[in-house]
């Protein structure tokens, strides 16, 4: 993972999926003059997938998203993003907002308002000033162009409290041709202080069909963004949308084989290390954690285990003081949520830190106190939790806490 | 609530109950030879309920206090615990400590072993000193009194980083008598910085029988105990005890009625302290905020949707800045995850911080933001989340999470 606490690599226009165009403009949402409107189109109609946000509480962009993909049946023209309001909590004058602003982008794209997908993060209970979106919206269509310097500048117009832009590409063999994957997300955190929050678009010239779009970006989802946590606050406006475009004259993927692998690969490849560059530049964040959980009933057992331990106060602030303190994490493990009654026994866990082991069958197992505090202090933590009873495993990435985070959090808005 | 961010009132002889008596002593195990063992005990076998923790990894004296309970059916004469070492994942060696431990003060006291409940604070993972802890117990058995001194200094014998010690005293008229509930507890967390955790100690000179004592101590927890929060982790080594003696001479309590509705006001009242004062000496708390919820489909969905606010990293940070983000209130409501798939209308939600609508019908409520900061940057926050929808309504108490929390847990060990 090269992007861990690091600005992402500069884009080279090959690494571009053929088709898509990018633009980007700031009209005023954001107090500041910064950038706070970003558009991605495909000249041609693309499959569209996306995963949104669990939250009861959904934000007005997330529900119109959803009912356009209904409608379209899965087809997308292009995504419309704003950052610094979320355009939750707003009630019918919000949902009306983010159907203009649709409306607004079909109109130049000369699409179905049904293909053009809505996306806002930032502060919550704020109506929005739909008229400057909406104003915005001709030129940025003027202004849009497939070259890597434009999706840059777009990676930034979505950042809210990010510290760095968050993109990566992949490129994969479909039919013996060349087919490219392009992602970029913003977040600091599965929620922001009173910004709402994770949103991630990922775009293809691969062809796929609609049921396979939405299954593999469901799996990658599961494997990548869904298995980071900073605060464990999960937001009103997560978002993360695929678009196949199909533009890169590859054959269609429909079926398991070489294609869908080397294709799969690819979008997990972008969708993991997005995920680890969100949880590397958490809010305060000074390492990240890859917290391991083996030797359980099944997959989902471990993946509640390794959440519950990576959403733990208490270890992530033992993180933070690269304390080798695997009491903690034992007793995290010992109340995690799990599905079906489903139990382990604690008497048989192992746990090692940076490779160093501290505990054997559920007991200290003595190590060098400073030597594992030395290894604690780099940037990337293996966490590794054995229990030795199933073939279960899952992996879980979180952010240390430390008092920059409540900095942060304590002081947005007084 | 008189002991918010206070020490308690100093207790009179009056209000401790008849019949018990208590000690503490410093054994060794804190390194500094501060008090780190306690003592207490009743003249005569008492009806004896418990609740323990229901995290999966359990310390030796939970799991041996337990089987006491069991094997004694529910009858003991006294409670021995110690500070400075939870006793936990210290396999075999630290069961058969918390045995020998009980079998010390069973000698001494002269009852059946299963007749002592045992209980350990402290750091997990370290076996403790049985030797230093057993040599101590003859002299404390001595050294027992039935004074307010007596136990005003055990209520500090078995602090950890609670920066004061926590009594509560009621009492209430059972069969035209005068009967006294008297409890202790220590814990500045449902977990603490690698020490584990909560321990309260209720005793009672009414006579209870045995199935009405651990049904009215599992409400009293559900109300009290188990509905406040630190920082959400549970501890391994949980324990909630309530000894009844019937020194006072009042009739049994056996079935509902005046006697029964007097018992449990003063043992509601003794716990709830208790837990607030806990809630209120949280690590690096500055305010307390009630939670209560309102207006969903059962008071078991307002209490996880309660519990979920009271945990939000996002509010409690809000609360440390008096920041009145009520979109972070209304957020995390919608990731409680709910029991039978209840749901609420986010859209009829009204929102009080200190008595100021915020938000209605979902949405912003004009208020004036100043006054409000103001209203927040007192010790007691009030804060009202009403879904207008149902009879269901719950109470949560948690502390705010400021950078100190941060300070003390990066800290402990390195």
């Amino acid at each position: 993972m090269n992007t861990l606490f690091a600005e992402p690599a500069p884009l080279d226009q090959q690494s571009l999926p053929r088709g898509f165009m990018f633009a980007s403009a700031a009209c005023g949402i954001k107090k500041k003059g910064s950038p706070d409107v970003a558009l991605i189109s495909s000249d041609r109609a693309a499959v569209a997938a996306a995963v949104f946000t669990t939250n009861r509480v959904k934000a007005a962009p997330v529900l119109v998203s959803h009912r356009h993909i209904e409608e379209s049946g899965g087809v997308a023209r292009a995504i419309i993003a704003n950052s610094g309001n979320a355009n939750c909590a707003t009630g019918a004058g919000g949902l009306a907002a983010a159907r203009a602003t649709a409306a607004a982008v079909a109109r130049e794209v000369r699409c179905p308002r049904s293909q053009v997908l809505v996306c806002s993060t930032g502060v919550i209970g704020v109506p929005i000033e739909t008229d400057k979106l909406t104003a915005a919206i001709p030129d940025l269509v003027r202004a849009q162009r497939g070259t890597a310097e434009a999706y840059a500048v777009l990676a930034r117009a979505i950042m809210t409290t990010d510290t760095r832009p968050k993109w990566s590409a992949a490129s994969c063999r479909v039919g013996g041709k060349e087919a490219r994957v392009l992602g970029c997300a913003k977040g600091a955190g599965m929620i922001h202080p009173q910004m709402a929050t994770m949103l991630a678009f990922v775009v293809t010239d691969a062809a796929l069909t609609r049921p396979l779009a939405a299954r593999l970006l469901r799996e990658a989802a599961g494997r990548t963004f869904n298995s980071v946590t900073v605060d464990g606050d999960t937001s009103t406006n997560d978002t993360l949308i695929l678009l196949s475009n199909g533009a890169s004259g590859a054959p269609p993927i429909r079926s398991a084989g070489p294609d869908l692998d080397s294709f799969s690969r690819a979008l997990e490849s972008v969708c993991h290390e997005l995920a680890l560059a969100i949880v590397s530049d958490g809010e305060g964040a000074s390492r990240v954690a890859e917290i391991e959980v083996r030797g359980v009933a099944s997959d989902r057992v471990a993946g509640a285990i390794a959440r519950t331990i990576a959403g733990s106060p208490l270890v992530k602030t033992a993180i933070a003081g690269a304390d080798p303190n695997w009491g903690r994490i034992l007793a995290a493990a010992g109340r995690a949520l799990l599905p079906n009654g489903a139990r382990f026994n604690p008497a048989r866990a192992e746990i090692r830190l940076g490779g160093i082991t501290v505990c054997r069958r559920g007991q200290a197992h003595p190590f060098d106190e400073s030597a594992a505090h030395q290894k604690m202090l780099e940037r990337h933590l293996p966490i590794l939790v054995d229990f030795k009873t199933g073939p279960g495993r899952a992996t879980v990435w979180t952010c240390d806490f430390t008092e920059e985070y409540v900095r942060i959090n304590a002081s947005y808005r007084s």
